[in-house]
């Protein structure tokens, strides 16, 4: 019995060993595999599962190879509100928070409708909507930010649009074409071109035209066989080749001697700039005396149209000054603030690197850092989420008292005006004096304006450059101010004198 | 003669090795000796030569205890100039790179004599110098900054000046009586007081009084006998618990409930601060609402002299405004920036800790960190020199800029009230609609004018915090020009009429 016991027993024992060797052989294997499968996932990021090209502007194509980018990109169609808007569902008047606004664009399509900023996903369709291109006409360069448009122009320069490379000269030909149509004429030679999309099921290889206009997508900063960053919009490319050559670095040329970090950035400054898209001249950047406030300012006063008179967007519908719109300055006033100086790219916060399993990616869905403290801020910053927004948050209400104080010194300047100009509707008298006088007022209303503007139409309420956004509010209000001056100094010396 | 030789060589060898042998221990026992010393020295940092008290007011003796900080804070007395200013052996009139400055202060002391700041060494003998105090009437409520005064405080209040420990009712007894003296009497009282110092040579404990007045020294941050700091002066007593409270921190005792780093700042804000030290009450730190420039505003608006006016500094001698005077608001600046923010004393900056020896000590030697970026800016910011320095004077010069851009809108402001005024001179008339409308231009110049000066008397050009600077300027600008409407408009109107 006891030799029957031990024989059992052993055998029971031998079974366990067997059991738990085989156990833990197979745990390690698991552990081998997933570690296996990580380290494979991190070296192969995506897998090809189509081919696409420049031309391929549908980014449900780019999709099926870069599922998570895509994913991310769709994301941009969410709410993204933060301290001082942008990104609701069904976006407000920005009159509504700055009620001068109205008054500030007299004369011009934004007093129309100017409704805040939403994500990626809508830049097209908002454009397509707003009243001032539904009521207003419109020049198809504002087709250059607002859709993926560079197939477009190869084709409407004579370019091969299936190609894996496109050359300057070519866009910019098709550019200047494409400029001089009215907006809905450019639509619909966008919708021709359409999205060259691979077809499934068929050889590789094999692409098809579908027609159709699309917002920005994957080309318009990756190249299509490599995914490197890269940058084809001509009024960028040129911009910022006047930029560089400003800071003595002549030739310049972006794809060729940008640095990656550099590229991260300017993706974004291809269309989050300041840039003159009216009908009377091709689209450009105005930099070639640097990007601050004064010297873009510089530049324009240089600038002359083909008739011979000074640069301007439009006469204000009140004072008939010769007034310039800010666009969305981002890149110049980031430019001037703390995270440029330090080597931080707009991507670095928009699009901060984020995993997905094994895989580091930039989060596509590019949107304000301050719905992601932690993945953008903390990377450099070591506080806490709400200490970080909070100190934002501290920024941006200076700023936005700022510009509320510049908008009333709008205000009242215009009041004034008006007053003025009552007065000679009376005594219907203006002598030259008077319009060297009125002359001055309005260089001053062009000054005040376009700094008041330039941190207005900025999409960071002050974040990018928090000093330089109040340096330039101090001077648009001295300036508003000086203008109200010789308006009432006008109204006093009955229209005349010693004004100056 | 083979053994011989290799007796001989033996015996050379056996010597030879004798020799490197003792160098070898010669130099470990040195390196031994070095070590332990420098791990003594880290352990003793000092050696108590001498005894010294509150009382010893004349910083030499604590230097024969102390002697690294006392080289280093003698080092005060060299010239230290900066982008904008400071420490030059014979520093100019401020005038000299603000022209305004001398209309701006028109009827007070400082249009006459109003000279750029030098080092802690300085602070006592340029009071007695400057013509604000040789030729105008007095406080001697200055010296609660500019001289090592505490000691004094307490024999007037009463108290044991040879004790350990000093009360804050007793200083505040002797406060409230030396306030009420002229300068120069309560100069003299200070120099009677003198410094309570330990006799070389006599048994130890011995001390005598050695009349003489002398500028901040140790016993003013440090306590006698355990050397940790502490601030006595009874203007930032009050002060700093009046700001607690406002901030929800009932009953403040700054020696008892401040952190070590808080008393890193709270030792240099007893003096680097904004406070009324005029003659009509005693000396008061202003910070019951807070320290941003409208909290100060308010707690003035609000405070009544003895006889129910409100309060101010002075007259202004062109508008007749009542107009608040800014002393030197560091403090209350930096509490608005990123520094602050991050829990950066100004002691991390303008005394960062150095090695003299195996010791560190914070440097003594109090002044710019642009001077030691490396010592200063270097231990949080990854930076080369240079760019720390280029970063720092690019938010200086916008600071400056601003400056001078309010310091115009002051000068035309001030202008056209002269023309104001010379027409009231000219038809005599003041109407009681007029003298409502002066008060407004007068109320108006008050406010900019505050907001000027607090920016300009500052020490940082800004840096301190650079948007909220701005941002008061900014303010400042808008003030002042709307003072200067209003005067041009009086004059429009024939004095009466809408100019509200």
């Amino acid at each position: 019995m006891n030799l029957e016991n031990s024989f059992v027993n052993s055998r029971k024992g031998l079974i366990g060993i067997a059991i738990a060797v085989s156990v833990v052989v197979f745990l390690l294997t698991m552990l081998l595999v997933s570690i296996f499968r990580h380290k494979t996932e991190a070296k192969n990021p995506y897998l090809r599962l189509v081919e696409v090209k420049q031309a391929t502007t549908d980014s449900a194509y780019w999709g099926n190879n870069w599922p998570i980018h895509f994913e991310q990109y769709k994301k941009t169609a969410n709410a993204s509100r933060t301290n001082f808007g942008g990104g609701d569902a069904d976006p407000a008047q920005k009159s509504q928070m700055f009620p001068f606004l109205t008054r500030m664009f007299s004369g011009y399509a934004f007093s129309l409708d100017f409704k805040d900023r939403r994500g990626h996903a809508y830049m097209l369709s908002d454009q397509e909507k707003t009243r001032r291109v539904t009521e207003r006409p419109q020049s198809g360069a504002c087709l250059h930010c607002h859709a993926s448009i560079i197939p477009t122009l190869v084709r409407m320069g004579g370019g091969e649009v299936a190609a894996d490379q496109y050359f300057e000269n070519i866009i910019w030909s098709g550019f200047e074409k494409i400029v001089k149509l009215p907006y809905h004429e450019a639509h619909k030679e966008l919708e021709k071109t359409g999205s060259l999309n691979p077809q499934v099921g068929a050889a590789v290889g094999e692409f098809l035209v579908q027609e159709g206009a699309h917002p920005v997508s994957c080309t318009d900063c990756h190249n299509a066989k490599t995914m490197r960053l890269q940058v084809n919009r001509p009024g960028f490319v040129a911009g910022i080749r006047a930029l560089k050559a400003s800071e003595g670095v002549a030739n310049f040329d972006v794809n060729r001697d940008a640095s990656r970090a550099e590229m991260r950035t300017y993706v974004c400054a291809q269309c989050h700039v300041e840039y003159y898209c009216g009908p009377k001249v091709t689209l450009f950047f105005p930099w070639g005396n640097g990007v601050k406030v004064e010297e873009i300012e510089s530049y324009y006063e240089q600038y002359k149209f083909t008739d011979g008179h000074r640069f301007f967007d439009w006469q204000h519908g009140e004072t008939s000054a010769e007034l310039l719109k800010a666009q969305h300055p981002e890149f110049e006033l980031w430019r001037q603030g703390i995270h440029a100086q330090s080597g931080v790219a707009c991507a670095d916060c928009h699009m901060p690197y984020t995993k997905e399993g094994a895989i580091k990616v930039s989060d596509h869905y590019v949107r304000s850092p301050l719905l992601m403290a932690n993945q953008s801020c903390q990377q450099c910053h070591a506080w806490n989420e709400k200490e970080l927004q909070d100190r934002v948050a501290a920024i941006q209400k200076r700023n936005f008292d700022l510009l509320l104080r510049a908008g009333n010194a709008l205000t009242e300047f215009l009041d004034s005006y008006k007053q003025l100009k009552k007065s000679f509707s009376a005594d219907k008298v203006e002598s030259s004096q008077d319009q060297v006088n009125l002359n001055k007022i309005a260089e001053l209303h062009r000054k005040a304006q376009w700094r008041l503007d330039f941190v207005a139409a900025e999409n960071s309420m002050g974040f990018h450059a928090p000093q330089e956004a109040a340096r330039i509010l101090a001077e648009s209000i001295d300036y508003f101010r000086q203008a109200q001056l010789m308006s009432v100094e006008m109204l006093n010396m009955g229209h005349r004198g010693s004004s100056d």
